[in-house]
């Protein structure tokens, strides 16, 4: 048994957060906090829990915090998360980082697409928490990096491929829709309903900052750099990413073998399941898995993924990592 | 032909009314302002525009309105309508007002719901613009105040019972459900896309400023007074009102009778169909058109109404007013 | 640890019953079946367990099922249940049913609305699984009428009135609008998806069979006879019922007792919550709570109750009768 | 003025059509059929034209038409549209076809994807009606061959680029995402309410009918073969089609280039829009415009198109090739 914080509570990953550790039999929640300066019931930031979870969401103290829990989520903006994170870690106290600011390991690129980092020490030490690629580093972990959401269905379609040299890697291309929550609670044009209810459209175009990370872990699993064209759409649902992706081969594969890679990958990946039909986000969402559709058209390798954006995108995969960092079976709570 | 200027021209009903305008043969949109401070492209505030209509938008200037228009649409927030609506009159402009500045005759209950008036000459020769009820008075006013959304829908509804004293008048229930755009353009948390998605709450519980003027229009059609007990929800769909409408019987009539006292009532009306069976939001969206199903249900009379919100609940609507009060054909520009 | 079994899986209460009985603790479930010839692997009917549940379906066989399971969950349609259930109770397999077959205890009632009914006898012992109301009787049945999601969200925001003679019970109008699950897996011209989306329509005008199930449920309550007009509508979103209840008080109660009477009747009900200011469906989906907000405006009273339709309304409220019947904790699996 | 008949009209692209031609100051509606034995009132049909068009459909009668109608637009499915052109074209009545049937010049193309032909005569001379590209031929043309809407949008993206040999033409990728009334009335699984709702999910992976249509189209333009990847999607809202198409560059292009390039090319068309920013299908709702973004997005050429699938992908470019066709204002009925 575990007890868990989870700081900044009140957006959507806090409250999947909550969501999925009230089913986990080996955790417990026993801190949470927000940017509020009083104790606010958790029921009237989020109605959801009423009389479902009896605890206050308090103001921020660290040794409150140390003194209270064994692993904080950090559900925090970046910037935020850099300025917090290394009082958590140096309390001793395990942290599964929600932000962006652990996940680059290049500060330069870091420094290009978002502020100044002033934690670079603790980049060293963060292990990236997609457990497909590097969950032997997360078990001994003490600091997360959990990944973006864009980036998590992207690159769980792109490794088995990157691994074995298929496909070109000059230019490889995603195409996302992710749904409204991706947005956040700020209000926003893009997100009032009578926008963006009966409505897609692209946005970020050229400059949205989960590429690089994409990059990154995709250069890492194909041993050399690759560029990646990721342009994010938004759709007017609330949950899931759909990510079609186009490659050029590299090599000759058919559909079966192609078919037979994917199944080998991830044949015992608890949240990643293969499938030989097309893939949709409903069949995703409110679960913590990916699933993911290898195809060959035109000549082409296309591969659609899907996954919750709020859940393997962002609290389940969170908890998942805290599963592996706990020694816990790595299910627990997201079945 | 006439020469049509539009007041506040950036909201819904200001689109609205541009695409309404659009399509009419005998009208022309010559002037079109905002609050602005420069003079902007339409497409910038509407995209849908782009291409369709050549004009900026402009500050207001009441004599530049006055030497480019002959009826102005008033789509602007109370208050700000009722300062400026004299000001239009007085330069011989006729006017038709979205806002409630002149929808209520008795000035006490306006300045409990909404503010202390400041043109109460005005509101005398108002006439209220709903022209199933009030066409007579229309074609000669002025100054037209056009219904708001909900007593729009419910009073159809409700005036052929009333003038006919078929239903006690002690507590009509009008349960309506609107859709977003009825919330406006300005970003409110209610209207958060991943508030409202997949949702339907009621909101205004006992304080909605509908309740009033649906008494008004149904005490004048039931010759005494009618209380109402006005509900709103707002539900995850762009356009449109559905009233259910509940009275008590205060004397026989049959299922069929009530059907035919519908249809006798609403004969000749261009814009009030009358069914026979369950009518829909999505049935008269972008339309002009008023569903109605009258039906007896467990000894009740139970109404169902619908309107698009924005075009005979606003722009739609205003538009007959116009044709009305310009001698036209009722229903040019919106067939 | 009881071992369960879910007759009828392939429909949306199915996969609910799945999903939560794979986050109980003390259940497992051992025999899933359909009205298939052949055994399927669970991920061919919801692709949403695929690598989550290792199960197949299987054509259901009494003895089978006897030999596998404690509990059986029916997510049968009506005239279905009333073959099977009595096949299942002899085998001294205990039974939650989600039909409408053993809700009604006047047999006349259930003909007009359904179809002659086989298995009479059995009707005597079912009780009606409303725990808030029969709590006792459920621990000791062996036949759990489970009951149906528009009569769960109106009883609920009802009886606490009816209990203490506070509405008059001539009639009493429920106004509700469900999701689209609610009108099941079947495809018809009403949940075609663009028939539905962005649309909100009545319908079972005057004929909803939940109605004569709410009377009954309201009737016992009050002690007398209580008429009820319960109108439903579908609305454009999946889970969710949201019930508008008017009704005319028969003695005086203020806003602030009428709290304070709904606070104390659900003061130790782990799945309902009385709020103080507007609820929504959203609030409740994917959970098994029904939040209410009591009010009184223009001298009546209203009250708003919204449940998930699958889940306090079906599946959830299934597994809390369940785990009654079984002397567990009341919340497992529902937290 | 001319006579129109709507061949086919129980449709969504029936209903659009009918919906522009009544706005049409020169065109008026005669005829209107479907495959129904009995005269029926439209409003049966489509209770959206209660009280808006009086005009019942009745069973198609060749001679009838040719007496009544000078321009029939045929809203027929393939197969059956190529057995029923031949009938009124004979009789000297013109003919937008919506149909496959007459827009694939390679007959051994149209019959792999979808039956034997039985009128390849008619193939010969029907024009393809993008006006954009075909303004001359369809000005004299009997028998156009209106797009289909996937090509309609794409095409518009990719043929500013193809004329001047900007991209390369081995493998341009065409992602588009469609709103569900592309699948049509018929009731489909993947079209029921509650899975197509917070849903997206690609569809037809590599079989997609409108992938040879596009090729034809833009190898024309390119005046050489082009390999066209198009991956459609089905995506939660009701109306158009956000294409992203990706084209490696063949020469140098700058940003402010491209953006001229197609600022030039469309200079003088009334329904394209070009923009410097993201463009959506909601902006293009219910309007015949096709708005375009293209951009530079890591050293690739990425072009955003989106169109309203019944407007300009349908029965509102039937009706500019009707205009064009008929020596009209090619905007009439459509601004």
């Amino acid at each position: 048994m575990i007890n868990v914080a989870i700081i900044g509570v009140t957006g959507y990953t806090g409250l999947d957060s909550i969501e999925i550790l009230l089913r986990h039999p080996q955790a417990e929640i026993t801190y949470i906090t927000s940017s509020t300066k009083e104790v606010l019931p958790i029921e009237s930031v989020h109605p959801k829990l009423a009389g479902r979870l009896k605890l206050d969401v308090e103001p921020l103290d660290f040794d409150e915090l140390a003194s209270r829990a064994d692993v904080a989520l950090c559900c925090l903006p970046h910037k935020v998360s850099m300025s917090y994170v290394p009082e958590i870690l140096k309390r001793g106290v395990k942290v599964v980082d929600f932000s962006a600011d652990y996940r680059l390991k290049d500060l330069s690129i870091y420094e290009k697409y978002y502020v100044p980092h002033t934690d670079p020490e603790n980049i060293k030490q963060a292990v990236y928490g997609l457990p497909e690629l590097y969950r032997e580093q997360i078990k001994t972990a003490s600091l997360v990096a959990n990944p973006g959401c864009f980036p998590t269905s992207s690159t769980l379609g792109l490794v088995p491929l990157l691994r074995n040299g298929y496909v070109e890697t000059d230019t490889v291309i995603v195409n996302s829709v992710s749904g409204a929550t991706g947005a956040g609670k700020k209000l926003a044009d893009g997100v009032h309903f009578p926008n963006l209810n009966e409505n897609i459209r692209p946005y970020g175009i050229a400059t949205h900052r989960h590429g690089p990370e994409m990059e990154q872990i995709a250069s890492e699993a194909a041993g050399k750099e690759v560029s990646v064209l990721f342009q994010p759409h938004i759709g007017s649902f609330d949950r899931g990413i759909l990510s079609s992706i186009y490659c050029r081969p590299a090599k000759e594969i058919s559909a079966q073998e192609l078919l037979e890679l994917f199944n080998g990958f991830y044949a015992d990946e608890p949240f990643v399941q293969v499938f030989d039909s097309p893939v949709s986000v409903k069949d995703v969402a409110n679960t913590n898995q990916c699933h993911i559709h290898p195809a060959r058209v035109k000549g082409q390798i296309v591969v659609f993924a899907a996954i919750d954006n709020l859940v393997k995108g962002a609290s389940g995969q969170a908890v998942q990592n805290m599963n592996i960092m706990s020694g816990f079976d790595e299910t627990l709570g997201l079945k």
